[in-house]
């Protein structure tokens, strides 16, 4: 790599961000995991994430909300319990003071609404074109019960895999505000805080793994699964919740709404009978759509989509996501 | 402040930053503390930093070394053992990966030399034009030992004021770096990981507070003490430590190095005889020009200097910083 360049697909968080992960910081940090968080003494969980999204704002957040709700999540997804951000800004000069203040005052409601505290942070200023209006990293501090171990070892040949709701709202209502699609209604983000929803999910005992679905979307977690672990995976193109719009988007620019960032959704891997499950996470206000979509399988080696007319077509690990800056 | 922009003085550390984190962050996150970091549980300190640092790489180091130095040092400042590291990249799309992959090397190798470990991180890119080659957000972690409580509420009356050696390094070896001064030998950089000297000032058990002097530098540091405390200062000028080609650029450019953005110095606070520690201090690599410089006393109302022919010249808090992106 070393008379190559930097490209956006570095960035996307699929094939090409693995491999500068593993040739680069892997092999400088020899990182404890490569999960998003990570346990430490006193079943404290960490995280920490940049947000570069573009728009900085969009229908259903903006990039303070989103600071929040990613990290939240990330903290949330290992089963912890997010107590603590600290939070940092680096602002072009010239950046309007109220949308600061806009952005600050979602940041604080994000943070109110998911029951975390802003502890600590810095601000940096750059000179005009040096960068994007306003960039936010967020770190995240949660605590683990005591008998809550959720990795991909865990999972098994049967467990069921449940997503919590529509796919790929997130990135068409970016692309729908960026490219100017002017969609009516204007498509929404998902953007929102999972915590409460795990830490239901977790009640029941029967939850094995769970991830965000961000960058790479459904597809990429499927395909990580599946490398971690080496078990097959077949989901069912009748069963996954999209919305129409999301669909028309997808039909109209040729992309995928099983690669799409969103940021509200999980995919999880349950064991046992998942029906109690699948009715109270439709009881919560970020579970409606809840719906098994797929489930762990030998009948193949790999991630297959069960098409609805019976094929099976393999969902791949791409190597970039056609949409830079969706986070 | 509504119809405002953001300017490079907002990201100075000085008095306009303070503006800005009174205005809007601290009356939104209601901070519990606005110290660089901040206790949890089980004696955990956790703090974060932006770092913007330009040029990237300068003598004595490089945005990779200083975004370690710069968190461990603010993690050390509160007398707690850093122990782990949080990181995230922003990167400008076109940026070369053998930089990458150096500052990566740096990031490794200043934290193995201050004993902590990078457990996470996280990488984003943006396009071309959108940041100024790489930005980094460091997160750091660390444990209070029992019985430590630095604080500015500790200081009184007749304790000393301790710096651990020549001030000003850092911001003249970048203003060489980025204005091409051309000096020679080239000013080098300060930035240094000083949890191991804060320790072995902790064995003296006369240390009330110490911070370390970045942004605003050791004159700002002074002015908050003053304004949290309500407690005079006066520093003498000939017992500064200052090297000669900083000395040299102060005059050539009307700067006050006691203003400028030091990455391997702190202020300390100390009480009783500190001859002894002074000696330790000046036996520890960091620390080989620790200094007396002044101290605390009723003989003024707020921060003097007590220059070279005797008098007392004011040092007030500045609103800005003349040099962004010092760090």
């Amino acid at each position: 790599m070393k008379d190559e360049i930097i490209t956006l697909g570095h960035g996307s968080g699929a094939g090409l961000t693995k491999k500068l992960i593993n040739e680069i910081f892997d092999k400088n940090f020899k990182l404890p995991t490569l999960d998003d968080a990570v346990e430490i003494e006193n079943r404290t969980v960490v995280t920490t994430d940049a947000h570069v999204i573009k728009p900085i704002f969009f229908p259903g957040g903006d990039i303070g909300k989103l600071s929040v709700t990613g990290t939240v999540n990330d903290v949330s997804m290992k089963g912890a319990i997010p107590k603590y951000l600290l939070i940092t800004y680096i602002i072009e000069e010239g950046f309007p003071i109220k949308d600061l203040k806009k952005i600050t005052e979602s940041v604080q409601e994000a943070a109110e609404e998911a029951n975390v505290k802003i502890i600590a942070g810095d601000t940096k200023v750059v000179e005009r074109g040096k960068a994007d209006g306003i960039y936010i990293t967020t770190t995240g501090i949660g605590f683990l019960s005591k008998n809550i171990n959720l990795t991909s070892k865990n999972i098994q040949n049967g467990d069921k895999i449940i997503v919590n709701g529509t796919i790929g709202d997130h990135t068409v209502a970016i692309i729908n505000a960026r490219e100017n699609l002017n969609l009516t209604p204007a498509p929404q983000s998902d953007c929102a805080s999972l915590n409460n929803l795990v830490q239901l999910m977790l009640k029941s005992g029967n939850i094995k793994f769970i991830r965000d679905a961000t960058r790479g979307g459904v597809a990429t977690i499927l395909n990580e699964v599946f490398e971690d672990t080496g078990l097959g995976i077949i989901i069912n193109e009748e069963d996954i919740p999209i919305k129409e719009n999301v669909e028309a988007v997808c039909g109209l620019l040729g992309l995928d709404a099983l690669y799409m960032a969103n940021e509200g959704k999980l995919v999880s891997f349950v064991s046992g009978n998942s029906s109690i499950l699948l009715e109270e996470m439709k009881n919560h206000k970020q579970g409606k759509n809840s719906t098994i979509i797929g489930e762990v399988t030998n009948e193949v080696k790999g991630v297959y989509l069960r098409t609805s007319i019976g094929g099976l077509r393999p969902l791949m690990m791409l190597d970039s996501d056609p949409l830079p800056r969706i986070c």
